[in-house]
C-alpha cells in the first residue's frame, strides 16, 4: 500500500483533517495525498510557500525566525506547521522546508530538510539529512518522510 | 525541453512571477514548476484549495459562484485565478478545478477541467474535456495544460 493510501485510511479512521505547508517539495505532498480517490474526505488545503514572503503572509512565520535561523530551520518548520493548522480547518498539518539542491553551503548542506507537525495544541519538529542525492531524490525523500510523519502522528 | 523548463526560461525573460491555485491537481502544477532548479526566481506561492472553504478563505471565491455554478465551473476557475494574483506577489496565476474522477455526473462528466489565467487586470477562463482517462491521467493532462496556458500567456 502506498504511504498516501495508508494515510488516507488512517485519517478516515481517526476523523482527522490534513493540511500541508510546503517549501522545497513545492506541492508534492499535497499532490501525493490527493492522488488517492476519496482524499477530499481528509484533505483540506495546502500552502505552497516557496518564498519567505509567502511563509510570512500565508502562515504567519515571523521575520525574526527567518532572519535569525533561516528558512531551512526547525524554528521556521514549526511556525509553518502551526500556521497551517491555524489558517485552515485541519486538525493536523505537516510542514517541509529544506535544501533540495543543487548546492548548499558549509552551514546548510544539500539534502537537509526540516519538518514540523502540528495538531494545534502542540508542534514537533525534526531535521533530516538526506544527503546530496540530487534535487529530485531529495524532494521525493522529503515527500515520503512528510507522509510518514503524518502516519506516525495519527497512529 | 519540459513544459516547466520552457516556462521557467520564459518567465525569467519576461520578469514574470507565478502563483498557482489548484483544486483537482492538488499541487501537481506547483510541484512541476519547482522541480526545476532556479524556480525560486519566478515562483512565489501556490494555493491548494481542495475544499470549498479553502477556495473561499484562501482565494476569495464567492459562496454564490460555488452554489450557483459549482466548484467545477469557469466562474469559480476565474475567481480562483484572480484571487491567486491578489493574494500573492505574483504577476500571473493559473487555476485548475475539475473532475479527476473516478465518477462524475450527467451534468459534469469525469475529465472536465476548468482553467483560469489572470494577470490581475484581466482573467481568462477555459473548459477542457479530457474524457474518462482515469484519475491519474486526467490530473496529469490538467497539470500539463495549466503549464501550457502559462507559457501561452507569457509568449
Amino acid at each position: 500500500m502506498t504511504l498516501a493510501l495508508t494515510l488516507l485510511n488512517l485519517a478516515k479512521e481517526r476523523g482527522a483533517i490534513i493540511a500541508t505547508a510546503e517549501s522545497c517539495t513545492g506541492g508534492m505532498v499535497s499532490a501525493a495525498i490527493t492522488d488517492i480517490a476519496g482524499s477530499s474526505a481528509i484533505f483540506d488545503r495546502g500552502f505552497v510557500t516557496y518564498t519567505n514572503d509567502a511563509k510570512i503572509e500565508m502562515l504567519g512565520v515571523t521575520r525574526h525566525s527567518l532572519d535569525e535561523f533561516g528558512a531551512v530551520s526547525e524554528q521556521v518548520a514549526g511556525e509553518m506547521a502551526s500556521g497551517a493548522v491555524q489558517q485552515s480547518r485541519a486538525t493536523v498539518a505537516v510542514s517541509i522546508t529544506g535544501i533540495a539542491g543543487p548546492g548548499g553551503s558549509d552551514f546548510k548542506p544539500e539534502g537537509r530538510v526540516c519538518f514540523g507537525i502540528s495538531t494545534g495544541n502542540q508542534v514537533r519538529t525534526e531535521t533530516k539529512e538526506f544527503g546530496p542525492l540530487g534535487r529530485d531524490n531529495v524532494r521525493k525523500a522529503a515527500r515520503d518522510y512528510a507522509l510518514t510523519l503524518l502516519i506516525q502522528q495519527l497512529s
